[in-house]
């Protein structure tokens, strides 16, 4: 259950790592807007492995294929289906996956509540299911595009290399010219370097994805339980290992004073706006019209070639080596998968105040 | 939209702090469970402001009132209304807020989305609201109860006094004994401290709430977007005043590596266990049977007895200078939040789970 | 579960016919919408037993007291929670019930569901809860109404006294000129009589009310599983004591020709209309801005005067008499609550249009 | 919005009649049920057109792939997506609809609501997307059967040939024995021979689906608004050309006796039972052990091969003369969409029961 994300946007997804294919349907897309292909295909690409060096080295050719929903170009409102088909799958690697329990994977977890797992690749929990993820972002983007609503992530920490300024001081132009997707070019480079580390010793390492939503309309959130930033927060933390999330000052609002943390209105060109934006461009769970922006840790992904003990299905003591690819940071292909999660929670909240306002 | 919450045990809430009554229905309680009033009622004390010192000295005497769903004591499967009478209720005391945003208060974004505000302290955006999670958080503890799954809560951090070791070090039992309920006297009685000085200046302070869940089944969560973290960071993040969710380890994963962080399995007394608990009971977005630990920011609440700068409903600018009662630090008052809204969580997907399982 | 109705306008129940109140949450109403307390009071009214001499003699004094949303006379777009306290209740009257199953009644299928049940009056299955339903209809019927769509019921069956013309052919200011709420004075006297004649014997009997939508705007229904009939199918359905439900020519369709029942479009004042109205104003599951009108069966309530076998919790045979008062026809009573049911689902399903409409 | 149906066993579908696929997603399918291809294929195979000389032409055929939530031949509990490619489209067919609003059709309403409709075959509206609701059915059905619950659907009326005994006077083994899927040998040949002399003329016939679910437990029913008949009747209603909904004695009810039709209580083998079954299996909502019964009606389909006046997307008068395939009566392709929407609806309901058991 729960496969469906959205109350009026919604993405509904299937598909494991080496089942048949990977796919969902977007319901609720508004009719009427261009669906740009290339510009899915293009998104897909981002979160794939294999883009560089320090990604894990599984090339995978996703291909989406949109199967209605579409019609002379254009969305018809009708939910649109499509699935990427799995191709070049090993699962024979997998074997030995069969009767082990990976440490810190879903394998032990799934068995205890469905009794039976698909044990190739990670089956249902493998990050290869952000694919769907990946294609209904896009195309609330293409939806948003259209209100002036635009979502940038990056990442902002690898280990302890840490961006040490707020996003208003870098140029996200960056972003996409480094293989790590961090704006700023010096941090990116040892950031590069770090989970090159990791990578030539079977390791992982974690960090931090930020993200700004630039363009939202105020008003947007559906309090009391359909506060902005807690749907923000369960989108994020549902993607895989995900371990926290804060928006505006966060964790750090712990330690500080409501006089310094406040932020006074002020008015500017006729519309009332806050001086500061230590709220995040959310107060109440409401939009306010000020940039809103949210961090989202990451562990370190879980397989590591190196040897490990567990237990098999039984609970006998075993040892476990993973053998071949591992992915020694997740973050670069976090990003866009964090911009998708937020582009549909901004389009389904775009349309929730559309159906209330008289 | 969106007050309510949960998928088979729900909350649907209503009320605003100076109106008629605050209250709500829990559909989906199982049958035939034990309806222990005083329990309920001593839930309720919990929340309430004016029980020491530190807090806000508005002397709510909430009273609540079971209207339905209860049948010579016990629960009838049926949904349960109650209701809580606002009384002692100073809306006058609010007149010069009708028309004045108060800096980071919901007031402004309210009127952005509904274009009315019920502006009476702070109207449904008031913390008052939480009444009604106290009472779904009770009956939801009733239940659990009997499934031998117990919830606690604690404060671990106010303003910059941090707890500097995990549960596992701590007396629960020692919680309820200090005013600002933390498990730790000696860091209570500088935390009581801090808080004074706040009282003293008219100023709040921000810190953090950590929640742990002992006896949770294994195999609770419903990936792929109902993973059981992203429902408690949900339930988390509506609280009034969060900023912030991690469980397990956190943000902290984001400067380890995989090596140091994954809980390898091992055998004890034939149940499948883990050495390490860093996950914090949940892998794959499903409980392991370990204890599930997690932690909630909580900012500086935004009322406080200092003159600050806004605009009016015109955008004028504004001098603003709250008087009377404040609440210096939500964080005692918070505590019996999250426990009630992760009570709810963890019987909801107990029911979940109970549906699918052959 | 599953006591909430709705998608964007929700209605939430809760109530036993003996318990302390009968009430519910409304949420999603727009906000600014002038709340006439008078209306809904009258709309409460008007399914009250004891109006007439045909009804029940339970002299129901129904206050409704709404407790939240409301702000300076209008909705603040925040959930309305509101009561009815029940009042002159004698639930003596109902302790020979506690332990013998009433035949098609509730009672049984409730303790084989819930193992526990309110014997009081019928408890949670009690037609008194629909008390509910008309306060949320009459919140519904304020919005539309400022939409311009007005909705109305009539009985249009009792036993075998049949209208024989179609709703276009009688005057609805008539309808509540009789207590049967019937259109044809003439055959609301037949009707009247008839039930009088039911009431003299201890007996009850059915019907079928009729229902009419008059300015629904064109393009709302959500196929493929929302359509719009399917919607205000299962509204009705969920209604007590009903029994069938048909839209349109209904199940006279199943004796006809496509040719025959087709209707063929035309241009009327440049606005495309259809000549016929066969289809009942819904095509595809989508308003066609033609009337919509369905009819419901209702059966003859099950609380009999006379002398019925049946048998206790323990399966012994036993025989029932039930004493007192009963509704010899459900019919006039349920006239509003179709009105109440059917103006939820045309506001929500208007309200998810304007989600989805760029 | 709303293309998903259910709340545990959930369906999501999409496809156009001539676009890439139909499919769908199938989320909640209990782990470890055998996945029997064979049978999902036979049941696809009865919807399917061209199966006798009476239904339409058009050769569907539809293989259908299930791509994920199947693992060694069993379920996993995951969502199982799956897609039936569209073949043999003749969309050239429909250039001429491009522009021309059929009457009774939902091209005319479609692009009300979306100001964009695919004209080939219907799009979205047409019969064949039933082909998802048909696997979800069939999936449903693999896991009834192994809890002993059986559902039965038929035709019992074309036109004016009515079946004029109950269901339990018929063999249900002819039903797959005659083209109209009726029980009856002597009624189906006439019906036959009926809907032969429709498919001469070019023109169409309606008529009325039976169905009977034995073996559905006890209990089952979610009262107040998700009553097992509402969610039946919801259900039937959303399937394409579906007029009318009753179950039980249905609309006979209206001309009833209370004394008539009450189902007395006896004592059968230590079970409560029902003398009579009035009811349909249902009382307040809930099952009560009894035989399921329902009866849909179904419109003659509006696809007619005779000259019909219309008008264009301009609203200028036009004649619309539609050629080639058209199928006579929907009946005995209904049939099996009415056993895979009752199938879905009472595993559905088994499930929801399962999780407020205590």
């Amino acid at each position: 259950m729960h496969n469906t994300f959205g109350t009026l946007f919604t993405l509904t997804t299937f598909g494991e790592s080496h089942g048949e294919a990977i796919g969902g349907v977007v319901d609720g897309m508004p009719a009427g807007i261009l669906i740009d292909m290339e510009f899915i295909q293009s998104e897909l690409r981002r979160r794939r492995p294999g883009q560089s060096h320090i990604t894990t080295q599984r090339n995978e050719q996703d291909q989406v294929e949109l199967l209605s929903g579409v019609f002379e170009g254009k969305s018809t409102g009708c939910p649109i289906g499509f699935i990427v088909r799995n191709t070049n799958q090993h699962s024979a690697d997998y074997d030995d996956l069969r009767s082990l329990f990976r440490p810190s994977h879903a394998d032990f977890t799934y068995t205890c509540k469905y009794g039976i797992r698909d044990y190739r690749g990670g089956g249902r929990s493998s990050a290869r299911i952000t694919i769907s993820r990946c294609v209904g972002g896009a195309l609330a983007k293409l939806a948003l595009r259209q209100m002036g609503v635009s979502i940038t992530a990056y990442t902002s920490q690898v280990g302890n290399i840490i961006l040490d300024r707020d996003y208003t001081k870098y140029d996200f132009a960056e972003i996409e010219h480094n293989p790590v997707r961090c704006p700023d070019p010096i941090a990116a480079k040892r950031m590069e370097q770090l989970i090159g580390e990791m990578k030539a010793v079977g390791d992982t390492i974690g960090g931090v994805v930020t993200c700004v939503v630039k363009g939202c309309p105020k008003g947007i959130g559906e309090p009391e339980f359909g506060k902005l930033h807690a749907m923000l927060g369960a989108a994020m933390l549902s993607i895989n290992a995900a371990k926290g999330f804060e928006y505006g000052e966060g964790f750090n609002c712990a330690t500080a004073r409501g006089s310094e943390l406040n932020d006074a209105f002020t008015t500017e060109d006729r519309s009332i706006r806050t001086v500061t934006n230590h709220s995040g461009g959310i107060q109440g769970g409401i939009s306010n019209g000020e940039d809103i922006y949210f961090r989202t840790a990451f562990k370190p992904t879980a397989t590591i070639l190196q040897e490990q003990t567990t237990v098999d299905n039984a609970g006998n003591p075993a040892t476990l080596c993973a053998k071949g690819r591992h992915d020694p940071c997740v973050l670069p292909r976090a990003v866009p998968i964090v911009e998708a999660m937020a582009s549909m929670v901004i389009l389904d909240y775009i349309m929730l105040n559309k159906a209330t306002n008289s």
